[in-house]
Formats: C-alpha cells, structure tokens, sequence
C-alpha cells in the first residue's frame, strides 16, 4: 500500500549481565525500521547516572556505527525511530534528553496527544520553553515539574497521566529506572521481554525474537512498569479501560511476525484477506499481491476462492531516495522503476490485485496501469481493510481529513480514479472478526470516527 | 540462495532522435543491477568523437547522480554493471576508454576468457602494457591493433574474434558506431531492442520493459550488430555454432522478467520447481519459499503435489552493507537480522523450503535453524537444480573447484551439515526439461563439466 | 601562540532593504572565524514571526552551503561561531531557538557568568528543565519567564540582567527585533554598524569592513539596543560601571583590523612590542615572528631597537585536522610538518623571538627547538604580554588554574622548560600603556587575579 | 601573486631499514603540497615486487587516511602530487602503474615533454593503447618496450632519453629498484637524500628537512640514478649539457627554505627585490607584502631602499573552496573575504606593495583596489620578476600565449588595468643577478623566449 502511516518505534533495556546495552538497542530499533525511517536516538545510563546519546535524522544504520556504539556504553537505556512528515526530522529526534533537579532524565514516546498544545501553551504560561514540536519534551516537562511532590518519578508519571489524552507508549529513563508506560485505553501497543536478569520493553515482540528474548507479556492500558537492579515492577498509572488497541498495526504497521495481545499480526492479515473473499468476491483467473505489504491477505483471498495466487510485481530492491528521478520526457516514459511485471503471469488474464489498505489511491492507479499494459483482461482491486474516512490523533501520520480520498468520493468515483474495473473494502466487520485471538476492543477511529477519547 | 554468482551487465545505446543518453543507460543499468554491485561505468560519446566517462565502485545509485548524467551529454553510449571478487573494483570499473590511432574506442565486457593470460602475454611481448586486470582492456588492444589492417572496425573485431575462447558478450563503441558481439555459441545473452529510431543493446530484456523500448531479438551466436546513423546492420563474426546458452541465467542470474531465445525466467523457474516435484516429492504440511530467489521455484513445487505454500520468512528490506555486525557474545546469540520467520506459519508442520540452487551450503544451514527454532516438525530441502561440481570459466564468479561442497561431499553428507531432515535436487534433464520454449542446447558445465570451449 | 583562547562571535542584523540576511550573517561570521571553530549557527525571521535556523559542529564554511542559505529567508537573523572545549558541539550549538508564551526567541551569548550554575539550579526549582550545557539556555528561560511582567522584551531583559555575573554581549531575536546586549562593564565587545536602513550587530568591526558596512559606534556597557522596523533604539538595561574591556581582545582574540573603543588592535598589538622591547631588550641579531599571531608585536620589538626582523619560520598552509598524525618510531622523529624553517635566516645569529602570549608554553618549546636545530647561536624569547596566572571566568576557555604553568612555576623555570637562552614578559603597564586610544579600563583578571566581578 | 603555475612534485625512497614508507612518501608529499593541489597518488613494492597503490584527486590529507597508508606496505615506493589544469584530475593521477613482461613498474613525472604527442601518435601506430592525457603513461609504454633490448631498466631507460624533448625530473620504480631520471639539460629539479641505509628522491630539499633526512645532492643533469638494496648508483642517461635550471622554481615555485644547485630560494627572493629597488625604487611611505608569496622579495626591497615594511594585508586563513561564493547583488557589494586591509598601516600614506611576480594582472587589481579603499594616497607595483610573454612547455601550466597579459599589452596598459600610480618589473639580468649561489644557467623561455629545447 501507499507508504504513509508508519509510526513510531521504541525500545529499551536494563541489563544486569552483560554490557552490550547500545548495540542490543540498535538491533532492536533496526528490526523495528518499519515503523519509522525519519530518525533514531539512543540514550544510555552509564551506571553512575550520567547519559550519553546519539540521535539524528536517518535511518537506524545511518545514524549509528560502531564506533557511536561503542561509545554509548552503559548497563541500561531506550532508544526510539522517528516518523515524521515535517521538514526537520533532525532537531525533532528523541529521546528527549534533559537535566532538571533530580538529574537527567530520557523520554521517548510513540503516539499522539490531542490536547498537547493546551499542555504546552500551560507550561508556557507557568514559564517554560521548549526547543521541538515533540510532545516528549512537553512530557519531560511536566514530569520533572511533578517530581518534587512525589517519593517516587512512577508516581510523579502516574501523577500526569490524567493530563494527557490520547493513545501512547512511552518509555522513561532516570539515573537508577527504566520505565514503560502505555495509554489506559491501550491505543498504543507495549511489550516486555526478559534474557535471565535482563529484562527489555519495546513496541513489537518481532524485536524480541531478532534478539533471542523470551516474549514475556503486554504491558496493561494505564500500567506503569519500573525496571530496577531488582528487575520489574508495576503500578497502576491510571485505571484500566476496556482495551482499544490500533487495529492499523495489525492492518499496515506492524511486522508480520509480531503478537500483539495474543494475536499474531500475519494470520490476522490472512483472515483478512479470508473475509475480504467472502465479502466481495471476484471472478479473476488469478490473485496477485503486492510487494511487500499484501502477501498474507492475498493468500487469505486466494485460498477462500480457489483462486491461484501468482507472482507477478517484481520489486527491484535497489530502489532508494538516491535514485535520479526521471523528469521531463524520461517522466512521460512512465519510468516506474520500482515494480516490474512478469508479463505471461497476467496476460489475457482477469486479474484480482489484494492490498492491504488505500490511503490516497496513487499506488493503485500504478498498479493498475502496470498490470494493463502487461496484457491483463480486467483488474478487479481489493482492499483487506476498510475506507479510510478519519484522520488519526493518536499517532499514526495519516493526511489532514480533507486530502482522505474518501472525505468526499465514494468508493465508485475512487475505482474510475484508479482505472480498475472494480474495487471493494473490507467491512469493519470484517477486520474485527480477522482478530479472534486478540483479547478486548479495538480502536478504529480512522474508517467509523468513533475516537477512544474527546 | 547464497549470493556468489552473479555476472556484469551491458547496456548501449545508439540515439536519434533525443538526447537522454545517459540517464536512459543509467535506468538500463539500474534494472539490471542484480547482475553486478561492485562497479559501474558509463561513457557517452558527444557526437563529435569524443568519449567522457563516469565509473567508480558502488551501485548505479550510488556512482551516478543527475549532475554526473547531465554532464555525459551524447547521441550515444554504453554502459557496464561490474560483479567482482577482487578488492579493488574502482579499479577494475569498466568501460575501458582508450585512444588509439583511430580515435576514441570503448569497451566493455561481459563473460570469461579460458585463454585471457595467454593474449595478454604474447601482447605484452609486443610492447603492450596494462593497467587493470579486466579482460575488457586486453581485448582493447587486440581490436586497436587489428584496426589499421582492416577497413572497418567490425572486420577487425571479426578477425580477433577466433583468439577469445570462452563464453562472452561485448559492446564496442566508436566515434561513429555502437557495436554488440556475441561469442559464436551465445554462451553469454545480448539482446537488441528499439524504439522508433533509437536502438538498444541490453544483456536482459528487463530493461528494455522499464524503459518501454521494445524488444527486437537475440543477437546470434558469432554476431556483430553494428548501430550508426543508419540503424543496425551486421556482420557474422565467426561461424555460428549450436547455441549453449548459460543455463543458470535462468535459474538465478536473470530477473524473473526477462526473456532470452523466446524463454521466460519466471515461468522456466516454475516449470524447475515443477519438475522437482516429481523427481523429489516430499510429504509435508507445507511448501516455503526464500525470499528473493525461490518464489517461482516454489510455486511450481507446491502446485505440483498439491502442498500449500505459505509465507515463513520475511526480509528485513534495511538489512544491508552499513549494518553493524554482531561481534563476539552478540555472534553467539546468532542474531540474523536479515531474515526473520512467522512462527504460526511452521510450528508443528512438516517443512518443504524449495530454493533455486546451492553453492556452499551455509544459507541452507541458517534456513533449517530458523525453522527449527521457530517450531517446525521436520525440515526438507528442495533444490531446483542440480549439484554444482565444476568451476564456471564464462564469468560467472563461483568458488574454485576445491571450495565447492560437492567437489569431495556427496548428497547425504551435505544433506546432514545444512542439519535438514532430508535434501534432494533437480536433475540436468529435468532442468532442460523446464526450459521447452529456449531455442537450442545449454550449456551446464558446472552441473556437468561438460564445457563448451576447451 | 598556542591555540587556546579563542572565544565566541556573535553577529546580527535588521534588513529593511534587500533580502539577503542569510548570505551577510555567514560572511560576518566568516570573517570573525578566528573567534570560534567548533560550531556556527545561523536563525532568521522570515518578516512572519517565524524562526527557521541551521546549527551544527563545524566551520562555517562546513557547516552552511548555498542550499541552506537559501532555505533560511528572512528579513532579520542572528548568527554565532562557539568556541567550545567539551565533546559535543553539536548540542551546544547556537542560537538557541526556544517557543515561548510570546511566540519565537533566539538567543546567542559570547561570555562567561561566574553564577550559571546557581541561576540553572534555580530554575530547575521553578520547573525549568535543560537540554544543553550553554548559558544562553538558562538566559533564554530568565527572559522567557520575566517577558509577562513587562511590557516590550527590552524591559524584561534589563529585568533579568542584575542576575548574571560576569562578561557577556548577547544578541536575542524576537518576531519583531533584535536585541543586543552588554553588560554593564562592558567586558565582552559588541559593536553597531550601519547601511543605508540595514543596521547591523558584531563582535568585531573587522566584519563590517568585510561587508562594507559603515561602523557607527561600540554598544555602551549596560547598554539594551533595540531594532526594529524603525532602526534603533536603546534604553540602560544597567547603570553603566566604568568599563573593563577585556584586554585579551587586544592581545590575541581579536582580527587585526578591528577597532574598539577606539583602539585598533593591530597598533596595540605593535605597541606591545614596542614597550616590551624597552622593558626587555634582547641583545640579538635578528628578531624571529611567529605565525600567525606575533607579527604585529615583533615589529614593534625590531622597529624600537632597531634590529632587524627576518622571516625565519614558514607555515604549511595546508596543515589541517585531517593530517595523518605522526605516531611510533615517526613520532620520535621529530616530524613537525606545521612549521619550517628557512635556515639561512637564523644560522649563526643570535634570534629572538616575539610572540603574542604564553599559555602552556609548548609552543615555545618547539620553536626553540626547530631555531637550534637550524643552527641559532642563541634563542632568546620574548612574549608581548604578561604572565598569565589566573582562570577567565568571562568567556575565555582557559586551562583551569592549577594547569596554567605560572600558577606554580616562576619565569626562570619555564625559560628552562622551554630551553630558550632568556625569556621576559611585558609589563600590566605596558599592556595599558599600548591602548593609548581605549576609552577607560580594562579587565586583566587573568594578568593579576583583579576579577571585575565577584 | 595568482596563482597560476604550480607544477608536479615527486617523492621516492628505497628503505632498507625500517617500514614506514607509505607515511615517510605521505609526509613528504605534504610538505611540497604547494607544487600541486589537484590530486595525489602513491604507490609502493611489498618486497615481493607486487605493487599496490591509492591515487585520486584531492590534496594528500584528502587522499590519504591512516587506513589507507597502513594498507601500502612496502620497503620501497614513489609518490606524486599533480598539478592539473583539465577536468579529471582523478583520472590522469600518478604514479601510472602498469604490468608488462617484466613486472610491474610504477613512473611518476614532474615535467613537460614538447614532443609527446609525436611520441604518442608513434606508439599508437605501434599497437599502444592509451587511457591517460599523461606524459608518464607514454613513457612507461616506451621503457616497457625497449626493455627487452636491454639487460638492465636503467639502460632501457638511457635509450628512450634521446627521444624525449623538454624538461623534467622522473621517478621509476620495478620490483627490485627505485630510480631517478633529470633531463640532460637539467630544467626540472630532483634531489637526492639519505638517513643511513635508507634512501630518498624528492623535488624539494624542504622535503628532506621536514623528514630529518640528510640532502646529499642535486641529481645531475641527464642522471639516471639507481636505488637498490646495495644503494644508489648511477649511469649517465644523456651527456649533460650545461645547465639550465628553471628560474621559476626561485620566483616562486619553491618553499623558501628548499635549495637547489647550492642556492637557497628565500636567499634569491629577498635578492630579487634588493635587485628590484635599485632598477625601480619608489618614493613611498611603506613597503607592502602580499601573502603568502611575497615577504621575502618585499623585505629585500624595503631593506635596500630603508622603507619601513608594513603588514597591511590580512589573509583569513580559513578562506577555501567550500566558502559560498558571492553572487548577485553580494557580488557588486566587493566582498573579498580572502584579503582583509589594516587600514591604519596604510591610511593617507604612499605605499609601493612588491609582489613575486605577475600573470594576468587580476590580483594586481584587486589588491589595488583594497588599497584604495582603506585610504592610501598612492599605490605602486613592484614585481619582482620580469613580465612573462612566453608559453611554458616543461611542465608550469601557464595560460596560453594569447591570454598573457603581457603578450599584445605594454607595462603602462596594465599598469592602467590594475589602477596603480606606477608599475615596475625587475629585469632578466636582475633575477640571475639574484641567485649568485646557483651553479649554471638558467631556462627563462617564459620571459624571453630563448627555449632551451626546440
């Protein structure tokens, strides 16, 4: 699908054995390079309280070497990778490192706050600045004000969570902790992983099978979790709400061998594709996927229809942002580049194409086209999940409402956008019903509006 | 399968009408980048004689930006794709540029030369000196040499074409001509393509769908096309022979897409897996396939006996050169990072992987250990092709003799080191078998030793 | 002399003309380059109120290109070259560019407040928290904080300034101003420049003269002044105290070429040697420079007594950090590289040599070694300044106390140290006695332990 | 003066001591960094007579880094730096390094040959190949071919001798020997050093002293001097002829501390302007030099005349290629940013600034002009050397004939170019006048035509 609404990734550690803390970080947040490619920082404790960090726009094997590496040394530390539309990924990188009167502190967050420009503007008033437009710093902020009236900084964060509405996991680090917080509603998802005496928190367990940690559990909606010398212990930051994880991260972001609440993130992309069959059915000779995002619901497709699954985009996997782009006539050459056809798997065929989701149709009406001048009889486009009709608050980097495709066309003025000749959606229905395994409600605000808070 | 064989590419062009020389080689080159990573070159001819250039180490994407391409402005040029083994490919980067009596002549080279050391001796014993260890220069000065005896540069390249034993393709470029050859058993593929007036010379037809030029033909075995003002013409270099085309460009070197003697890659690929299944079945719950080379393997195995084939590994699409390597305790916690697999798609279940080949056994062994680790019952493994048992002199880049693991190990031995459950592979038949639609005979001498030139 | 003293530069300017903000602020930091190395930085205004900035470690010229100057548009900017001994520029680059209650504020500081420590500690009791270790932060909280109790920014500056101790200019830009600052002894220099409605902020008039820019005056000690759309205004953000220039800006900090209060540094720094050579005379055949730093102060030596200066000592211009360090048996080789010697200057004769100051005096020692080495009869040394025996708390990153080699060595055993035949200090009269044109006094705290403030 | 006519510099040595000769060829290619900036290379013999080198375009700190040279392991090796007009330094790098029937053999040139296009064209109707504009890739395919002839390299090379017109110096390297060729008429220089068994070739004697070796000798004109693992022995290559040294080297190739045939450079500068006041003294206030070239001259000349010299001229030291240049209406506002002017040295005075020498008269104008602008009352040129109106053909690249200044132009036209009161150039007899030291004549074809070789 169209590449716009990766999210964040974080992940952090307290390691009593061995000192490879930064490089078991960066393996951790490059397993997890799907969830944002603006950005990366990591921060580490070096055991007497001091921090260290690195961050910078780029990818995960961009910003750091060994030698960075090497030089982030200490026994414990988070790290975090930045999706971020604006302009300046750079200053925008997390962790947010600060030093107040309790000493440094190290705040990485993935997700979104609805009212963060009320908190900020209040901060404002009661004399703070602040240097980005990431919600972490207003957070650090605000904890480091609360911390002074509190025994202990869990109950100075548990005494802030009310504060901020919206879906997040957060991850805190302070000269002795290493704490995980996630949303009441548990918007936002948060694992925790355990080696022995070393215990780990991060937004996808495929993160903790790269590493060989044993997956132990989700973090609760509202739970916040303190990692010490001692290992872990929670307290309860918030009351617990009914569970509305992001049902976009079984859809799109996460990665396919991921769990979440019981549920793995591929088999729930197959059932998918499963109801999809049954739900809008299409006479095709053959289903192609697309590279990579529809493989799993495609199969669910192909294998509720009988129809065969055949390989037809080949993705060159070279292509990258330093590729030249072709302008002018080399543009009108319709250059693609990316994606290739094996022409005899769709000629004078009737072809059903599966993606996993539509955000802006520019990737289907490629598609498409591709397949078309391939030979292709007809092409029927499936989508595994449903219309897209709200914008997200809660962290996902979606287009402002009015540039949703379906803000103001339906799904027909859409299908004569993209040239096929039909198109369906997975009902939301559908989606939940592809999620048996996981425990509680979901969030799905972005295709009903029905948004978990104000 | 392990990456170790890849070969160069070659894409030349001889333009009439507009003037995009060089971007559209760099997009040629770019399509084809599977078939070298070390180097590329291109080098354009100004309409005037004179001959710039542009190569270096790296990916195409890498070498090339817009300024580079806006300054090779020409009607004319070819360009060149390096696989090498060496340590100094910046070195070895092709084409080779001289200046001799006639002007400017650039070549370059795709293929091996069983008698290279041999040319280049007695050459040196007429005084030539040479600064690279390419076959490409040699070749260079044998053609300058022969020049002033002929009255074209085609029949000097005829005349030298008897002293190059071995299997190649090769653009020669000119002052006024852009020339392609091919050795008299088309050992190597060179295709011609066109669009209106501008003609197009390419290893793969790949990249003439990415620029949507269409494809003429195969050049023949012993042919010299030669492309000026007028359009092609060619010559017979040397006697055609039977054809024994390169059989592993269609189990591995070439992209899925590409068509060589009137044969697809993809469905010849399908047809080997096809084949396989009948020779070796194998009972299992399921057939997995290897990203990126086994897909098209697989699906014709899986198709054949009935087998489901599900998605097991996913690909982290960052993993690459600038990744920090575990080192030391982080080696040993075997931390891949490249591949990671599905658990829910093998626990419990009777395995099948079907790759496209095997050459020293280690990418096997990782396999078997994922699938293991992940939950599988039993883990089978389905070779597409036979038992390589003897170096390739033709350019591909394979280990010695003594370095192939079927040099002195059997089947079982092999079987038993990669710790799979059982491995069987394709036969030579079976593999001819699976290619119906090429046009004449193969040649498989690493298969069989069975080597076209002496 | 040894590098190690050089400090901020700060430049800053209101443009009612033409628009190029960007380009002047680079070329008025690049020509007071010799004031900082580590980091530049560049915020501009783009007439909306909003702050665009570019900062990082480096060179100017390393650190801006076209592509960036361009990004930051605007009619009104400030700029900053930090000097910078810790490990990471690159946070501590400046401005700092915070958001506030009233929108924007840039901040930028050349100086040194004894009592940083005390006002961050404070703060941070108030809820402010800190992501850099630069004063300019805490400055920018200070000023932020007080903004809603007065009504223009001018006002709430002055509030805050009876709380920093020490030597500062300050340049602090909001939607609608720039503002610079002095403090009330004016030990940090800040000067006013003027074309046509442009005007101007500098460290250094050296950067008008660059610019072509009309210098119009020094900013008064405890001066606020404010431009605007309007031009300038000033209100006594202090009472002024008598002033106390710092003197070392006259010694060595400063560009030749520049003039404060009146005083141009290059016949100050000739003056110097002038007085030193009627307190030291040395009976010599020549008298030796130093490049780059002690031309000035040796003519002035040579002229009063009537030796002859000869250039003795030849820079490489090319030397640089990316010089391959000499190490191992290279490194007993005594390989200099950065400086040479002309040896038929300085065989045979009896040499002194003039430089500007000594502060570890390694410097020293080479000299003396690579003169013997070419065959002086005698070397004697002398310094146009006087012992330097007490830390700089304004600005100037020197060594700590206990590290300045006459905190506990007299002259005699540092002459030893330096294997020099004699070696004489000027006088604190004669430093003044060269300012002749300086209006009023001058800090020397780091001469005699005279601290302007507590 | 401008800079215009830098020329190649060699450094060779044969160790048979220690193992530090990639950095001893690093150490003294940077000292002689002045002879030429567009690129570097060194190659060097593992003992085993396999060569391996780095070459590229750049400065040596820009070639070069600690990997790089610990990777050129070797008792013996020859380095170069090119001073290039063309636009690929990278590619016409040296040492050139080719294979041929006897090994390999490195050749690094600092020279111009007037017949190598002849030669060349020669070669080429031979059978060779060239893929360089380098005089040292013809010349290695001429020693490779006679090679056979002969039972020594250094035979082969006296044989090829006859055949080379013009001047220069030449370093070979084979598996078994360093050697040095200076052209029979001795117009290019090359030096011999020695620290124990270890031995050196360099163009610069400032080379030998950088490294603590001991200069032994100048090679003689039509030397071949051969460095083996017994020490240097020669063979005379060509008869010598008398002498004629390029006087260029003295004006202002050299580092003033170099010396060659017994004169050293600065010793001749500062006699040339001596020489320059008594034919042109100027009633003048001050004498200014011009950094970094003109010191010694301007010293000679006030000293003669007893003129105060003044410092006036500034040079920012950070001043390089990456400064952003000015364009535009920045350009019209005269920002020089390399020269700065202090204005007091020169302000209502009369000042005849003595520079080395002249070529197109732009910087002439522009110091002029800075002149001006700060004040002085009048400004007289003094060149210390005479007005070129002749092509060098042996190695300086100075422009064309047409374009200097001097060739259709009159002393009193440039002086009214450069907007200077009066203008003065030394005579042909003054500047030999001005190397009494020096054994032999010299090659002034540049001044007056009279070419050594035709």
């Amino acid at each position: 699908m169209e590449k716009m609404m990766d999210r964040c990734g974080l992940f952090g550690m307290f390691d009593n054995n061995g000192f490879h803390t930064s490089h078991l970080i960066y393996y951790g947040l490059f397993s997890m390079q799907h969830r944002g490619m603006e950005a990366a920082g990591i921060c580490v404790n070096d055991n007497q309280g001091n921090f260290s960090y690195v961050k910078d726009e780029g990818l995960v094997t961009e910003v750091f070497d060994e030698m960075k590496l090497e030089k982030l040394q200490g026994h414990a530390g988070i790290g975090h990778i930045l999706r971020y539309d604006g302009s300046d990924a750079r200053e925008n990188a997390q962790p947010i490192v600060i030093r107040y009167t309790s000493g440094h502190m190290a705040v990485a967050l993935n997700g979104g706050l609805t009212n963060i420009e009320e908190i900020r503007h209040d901060l404002e008033l009661k004399g703070s600045v602040f240097q980005t437009m990431e919600a972490a710093e207003v957070i650090s902020v605000l904890i480091s004000r609360a911390r002074n009236n509190y025994p202990t900084i869990e109950e100075a964060i548990a005494s802030i969570m009310p504060m901020l509405k919206g879906g997040y996991a957060m991850l805190v680090m302070t000269p002795r902790k290493v704490i995980g917080v996630r949303d009441p509603q548990g918007i936002r998802p948060l694992v925790l992983g355990r080696e022995d005496h070393s215990w780990f928190l991060s937004s996808e367990t495929c993160a903790f099978d790269e590493l060989n940690v044993d997956y132990v559990r989700d973090i609760q909606p509202g739970e916040i979790v303190v990692i010490n010398a001692e290992g872990p212990h929670s307290i309860q930051g918030m009351p617990a709400q009914p569970i509305r994880a992001c049902i976009y991260e079984y859809i799109y972001y996460s990665h396919p061998a991921s769990v979440f609440g019981g549920q793995e993130v591929y088999k729930a992309r197959y059932n998918m594709g499963c109801h999809l069959a049954k739900e809008a059915p299409a006479d095709a000779d053959a289903v192609v996927w697309v590279p990579d995002s529809g493989l799993a619901a495609a199969a669910g497709y192909a294998d509720t229809l009988g129809i065969p699954m055949v390989d037809a985009f080949v993705k060159n996997k070279y292509y990258g942002n330093n590729l030249v782009k072709p302008e002018g006539i080399l543009f009108d050459r319709k250059i693609h580049m990316k994606l290739s056809v094996i022409k005899s798997q769709v000629k004078d065929k009737n072809i059903v194409v599966v993606d996993d989701s539509m955000v802006r149709g520019t990737t289907a009406q490629t598609l498409v086209e591709l397949l078309r001048h391939a030979g292709a009889k007809s092409v029927h486009l499936r989508i595994a999940s449903a219309t897209i009709s709200h914008p997200c608050y809660y962290g996902a980097s979606m287009p402002e409402e009015k540039k949703l495709i379906f803000h103001e066309q339906g799904v027909d003025a859409v299908c004569k956008m993209t040239g096929a000749d039909s198109l369906a959606f997975l009902s939301s229905e559908g989606m939940v019903a592809a999620c048996p395994d996981a425990a509680g409600g979901f969030c799905m605000a972005c295709f009903n509006g029905d948004y978990p808070t104000k």
